[in-house]
């Protein structure tokens, strides 16, 4: 039987062999860089659960499956970019290392090796894959300018929040599994639930992440924790708060928003006693739990054997308890 | 009998209608924008060109002609943030437009529109046609980069050059020409003496736009007239100039290159007058002259009827005595 850390060890183990061209050094180092930087792999690990959940060929997922891990590492380049983020997972981000130009490039080749990992796909299967891939890439792009766009925005609700981090983070996820589906030979229909899975694995995931960037493991979060109060980002708990009818606290949180001439420490205490008093924080483990809840239902319901159903549910397991 | 116009205006009424989405806003109008501020149409027109030399139903090609324009588009997006270009067929760029992040993003989005379009193909060319699509895609941010490369770098030799265009603007054509004679049902190696073809046309394109920055007709050119010279852009000509023994007039265009406080008609004046004095112009022509021969040479010894040539000899000719 098929354990998580088979399909782990499988995934990680490729993504070292992985062979990028040498020529030219400065496009093809930051894609090396950054797909050795490491990151839990948990969307390629994701295909192959999927195509594993229909077939003991999983292994034909594997393009697939490097072809989605690469396409993430190309969004987290330029991302970096347009956040102006300096570290990744602990490390210093490529547009930080090489230049912005470089980091552009080098990201738009990343993408173009994502098409070229799917495209070693064969039929009957790589036409329909593309066509997810193509959907969900899009969605990706269209869920970051949402994100950009409520920067500029003071007022955002709950539901445009829930919206953009499907559109950013769970169509990803869900289509890393769909695409799985179709590499495994499930129909249509089997298709669109796996997809409905992943998509509420990936809501649970993000809506996790917001709130472990407040209340996580400091020295096991791969960035600085509180580094969303910092930015100000606008996270399910900044949002909520924000949505919050407690005009005291409101008041408050506004002044830490736009306030200067304090440590990060001290930010990060005050608004983190803000969000414990509005219990923002429950909130949205009460938020992550309910999409938990649909993912572990809709696999429930799978007509599939329930060994072949572990890993996943391991997997689903370990990213809602992790604590970075 | 098919005519040159029959396919530039196809191509143009198929561009004229085609759909993006309007959300997110900022994500799309800047693809609506690029798509629609005009441009030569050369590579999808060249797309069903060599489609139609082997089939009547070259219309098979166009989602393959308009994924390589917008291909196209997404290079000239970026491109244009790289190189910190503010006039694009004489109006802003995307950038300077909206903003960097903006232009990263929607350029990201064309390019996976590029691939949207392509994947309307269907069996047996679309396998085929993704794979020289992917080739030429990475080859052409190949070229990008090694053109980035040169302007931190002095020296610069005619072979090294030569290489970069090929990747940066060649391959793009001679691509566009493969992915047509796929569509069209030729064999494999018609398809590599069309990609040949190609690869001469693009060569002989480019060299031909190097000197037409210098010597071409101001009124009628998009970008303005001696804009590689007053960026010290690394040209055929520059390169050419910069390799010359004639250490006279190599000393002034040195101090031309490093010179400050004179205005951009001195500039190009005086740069212009060490060209005309070392026949850089001549030179670059008769290099263009090489390829575009080499390009009517292949078309020639291709075993089809006279007429289906015409369309294409009509665009080499019009490429090669443009002023603009």
């Amino acid at each position: 039987m098929l354990t998580l850390s088979d399909f782990t060890c499988l995934i990680e183990k490729e993504i070292k062999g992985l062979q990028f061209s040498d020529s030219p050094k400065d496009l093809y180092e930051p894609i090396k860089y950054i797909m050795h930087l490491g990151g839990k792999r948990i969307r390629p690990a994701l295909t192959l659960m999927s195509a594993a959940l229909f077939t003991d060929e999983y292994t034909d997922a594997l393009p697939a499956a490097l072809a989605i891990e690469i396409f993430h590492n190309f969004t987290l380049i330029h991302d970096d970019i347009m956040d102006k983020a300096t570290v990744r997972r602990g490390k210093a981000t490529v547009h930080k290392i090489w230049n912005e130009n470089t980091a552009i490039l080098s990201g738009d080749a990343t993408l173009i090796l994502a098409y070229q990992y799917l495209a070693q796909l064969t039929e009957p299967h790589f036409y329909q894959a593309i066509k997810a891939f193509n959907k969900l890439a899009l969605e990706v792009c269209e869920g970051q300018q949402l994100d950009m766009n409520f920067e500029g925005k003071y007022k955002v609700t709950i539901a445009e929040y829930i919206e953009m981090i499907r559109l950013k983070t769970s169509v990803l996820l869900a289509g890393s599994m769909q695409i799985g589906a179709i590499i495994g030979g499930a129909d249509k229909q089997v298709q669109k639930e796996i997809y409905s899975l992943g998509e509420n694995l990936g809501m649970a995931f993000q809506l996790q992440d917001d709130y472990l960037d407040v209340y996580g493991d400091t020295a096991k979060f791969g960035k600085a924790k509180g580094g969303d109060i910092v930015n100000n980002k606008k996270t399910y708990l900044l949002i909520s708060a924000l949505n919050s009818d407690n005009k005291v606290l409101l008041n408050e949180l506004n002044i830490w928003l736009s306030k200067s001439g304090f440590t990060l420490v001290e930010k990060i205490n005050a608004v983190k006693a803000i969000y414990d008093e509005l219990g923002v924080g429950d909130e949205v483990q009460l938020a992550a739990i309910g999409y938990i809840n649909n993912a572990i239902e809709i696999l429930g319901t799978l007509d599939i054997p329930a060994e072949r159903k572990k890993p996943l549910e391991d997997l689903m397991f370990q990213l809602m308890y992790r604590d970075k």
